[in-house]
């Protein structure tokens, strides 16, 4: 069984890096639009790539894959490291002429939609090669969403949504709709990131960095286009308020969009997650802004406006900066470190603990509380007006205790390659939650990750894709049973 | 019911007050010895005290409180907090003239076995406050443990141990054997503080100073009789090494001992967290020892003493520093932050998550790994050689849970009072784990808390009550069920 499984799962990373290579020929033509050299590299890299995963995927073909969880595990993981590694060679033959280590943290960055970068001056980079890590981040978004939304459910991990629960078409009849949800979900997609774009041009934003920014602002990604990120655009509320939008919706559950779409339905939005996410969003938003008025003296709308920027794209796993908000005093660092915890909805594009499995946790808490008082009452778990299966309480419990031990074990990596306290302590964190920025003069909003030694990088991608891979489908492939029999 | 429940409570912790005013005898006693005027002080409080906790106590007698857990957990707040403000009094009226805040934050320093201390001057301090900081720590050390031992098992929080699941005779006959119990751990413990202060007094070290240190190292709790700790014993290995011990064995599970000393029986050894928390003890120091060899240059032995005292005294949560490990290197700063998550075993004077929760967690990590692949398998979670039930599961799940979001929480209110990040940081969760000593220029290890705000303060000592409580049995009180029919 597992030679088979290995074998098929190789077969269909194969021939999604057929795609892959594909999808490189967008920056060859934009290299080539822009008259840049770089368009060689890129035609270069799509042809040999393309071929050889054409004859991985010859060479793999013919076995049906056995239709069971394990195998659903598997290929998560074999398509993230395809999707990263393939990201990764444009950047080393590209003429930035990254090393293996700063290409896959790069890439890895972009399709777990992290954000953070090793790349100093982006604003002088190939357009191809900031097309290429705008393209990522994309597809890491999309491919994020359809996986909380299609397997991660099925797998009994991060999906507790409205969506699983009540969409009896899809348990019923789940590869016939399968189509369907697929299609539109690209559709909305891609509808929202050309709405962004045009947002940001209609803004002021120059069109080239905008559909960039748009691309990851809707992955809720974080990849800029300039050193600086949004600091450039600090003084047009237009351009940060049309990302605070973009993010938002970012990090909502397209269930919701797709069920409006499939069947004009907008019931999903009874969803108790996005009460949750929308209300932590405004609580950090408001108070920090408050004390911004205060405590910096700006006028209340500036600092509305960001505070609103910066702690929306912390909470929904963004990392944008319009402005360097380590300078902003202890409390907004206070509210900006606990924010990375956070996270949006399941099924987003978002990372993080996410607002669904706080709400989980806060009735096994309230619950548990009851029960010790009342140690034989047996008091269902809620979510909404849903009861809450075991193997989904046991599955949120799980996420958040792996998280805290996986931060606890990269803190202690991260210091051991020589990384002072705040760096380790959140650029572990932020790693994990894929935000991107960390805090402190290193990796902080106006800093970046190329001076990081290169085992911190190593250690800083594998935190990123599991974080992306809600860490248990990435550890349950490390365990004897999955391997066993 | 709540009325009669809370009359008995106050009526409890006012006879506990009456003993307290006795105690406070002890250190009158040694101010007089040494010719201190603070005896009067003492005394006078202690009279004063006395009386009103003997009226309190006369107003409220009569009623038989009922034989519940609500009442339990009434019971232990209630006892908590008479001893943090009965503690603080002679603060206030000694000669060092604390505030309230500074008062009430040293005695809850105290009482919770923590360690973090608000005074300047300890060396030149009066003897009398300095033996009532010692026993506070001492009565704080062994009301923990009579609580981790005899009731919390039974309000079904905090005590997986081999003495709740195996103590039949506890079970079967509990206010019979009671008593056995309890003398027995007073004897031992007591002894044990003698056995410290003689090896202490072996070592080298001044008699005063001697049993001081010790009453607050079987405590775990970290009081020190000078402002830099042990430093002032750095060069003296055999100091340094009996602290080791003594805080080795304050970290043990107490029902070990007790059921030796009751039934010559050594079987409790077999409990699975002694390894558990042996073995983080020994992997940290080790590893952090070996970090000084080759990063500071330190000779082995230097080293291993050293790393070995204050890992040790991170891990059992007393916090006394022998060195200023803030300077000691990355690797080592980011062990003792991860050091201060964890504690030792139920049933000890430590604080923290403690080894037998972590042991729960693994287990729990990987039957959900399994259970991802098998949804349909029932695996029991086992503890050692024993089956968990469902309710302890849920109990540890349940603190992990509530100490990460209290410790947001409270990193978020420090920050507000205007700490800085690392300040804020690590001062919430070394309150909430009762270690003592943070990270960082203001309550690093040769720091202190007095420079706080008295907000940050009031904050402390709220986290540190919780922490020492196991934060549900102090929850639980917040709760409408509570308080409700």
């Amino acid at each position: 069984m597992n030679r088979i499984a290995v074998r098929a799962a190789i077969h269909i990373a194969a021939v999604f890096a057929i795609y892959l290579s594909v999808a490189m020929l967008i920056p060859a033509a934009v290299d080539l639009y822009y008259d840049n050299d770089d368009w060689q590299s890129f035609a270069f890299t799509a042809m040999f790539m393309g071929g050889l995963a054409l004859a991985v995927a010859l060479a793999t073909q013919g076995r049906t894959p056995p239709a069971n969880t394990r195998f659903g595990f598997l290929l998560v993981n074999f398509l993230w490291i395809t999707l990263a590694i393939a990201g990764a060679v444009p950047f080393m033959t590209s003429s930035l002429d990254l090393s293996v280590t700063d290409a896959f943290f790069e890439s890895v960055s972009g399709v777990t939609t992290t954000g953070s970068t090793v790349i100093n001056g982006l604003d002088s980079a190939p357009p191809g090669v900031l097309i290429w890590r705008s393209l990522l981040s994309f597809m890491g978004g999309l491919g994020v969403i359809a996986l909380g939304l299609f397997l991660l459910p099925f797998l009994n991990i991060g999906g507790v949504s409205y969506f699983k629960i009540e969409s009896s078409d899809i348990e019923d009849r789940p590869f016939e709709r399968f189509q369907t949800f697929t299609v539109s979900l690209i559709g909305i997609y891609t509808v929202l990131v050309v709405a962004c774009t045009i947002s940001y041009v209609a803004a002021g934003m120059d069109g080239f960095h905008a559909i960039n920014h748009a691309m990851s602002t809707v992955a809720t990604g974080g990849f800029s286009t300039h050193d600086t990120s949004f600091v450039r655009y600090a003084d047009n509320p237009a351009i940060l308020w049309t990302g605070i939008v973009f993010m938002f919706i970012g990090g909502l559950p397209f269930s919701i969009m797709i069920l409006f779409a499939v069947r004009g339905r907008l019931d999903a939005l009874r969803d108790p997650q996005i009460r949750v996410y929308a209300g932590y969003c405004i609580v950090f938003a408001v108070a920090v802004a408050i004390y911004l008025r205060i405590n910096m003296g700006m006028p209340f709308f500036t600092a509305l406006t960001h505070s609103t920027f910066n702690l929306m794209s912390i909470i929904t796993t963004a990392g944008f900066a319009s402005d360097d908000y380590s300078l902003w005093g202890p409390f907004a660092i206070g509210c900006i470190f606990v924010a990375t915890f956070l996270g949006g909805c399941s099924g987003s594009t978002t990372g993080g603990i996410k607002a669904y499995r706080f709400l989980v946790l806060f009735e096994l808490l309230s619950n548990g509380l009851r029960r010790l008082i009342y140690p034989n009452t047996v008091i269902p778990v809620r979510y909404g007006d849903r009861t809450v299966p075991p193997e989904m309480q046991s599955a949120v419990v799980l996420f958040i205790a792996s998280f805290m031990v996986l931060w606890a074990i990269t803190i202690v990596l991260l210091s051991a390659t020589g990384l002072d306290f705040i760096t380790a302590v959140t650029g572990s964190l932020t790693s994990l939650t894929n935000v991107g920025p960390g805090l402190g003069p290193i990796i902080g909003p106006v800093g970046n990750f190329s001076s990081l030694p290169d085992t911190a990088k190593w250690i800083c991608s594998a935190a990123m894709l599991l974080g992306r891979l809600e860490i248990l489908a990435v550890l349950v492939i490390f365990t004897p049973t999955f391997w066993g029999r």
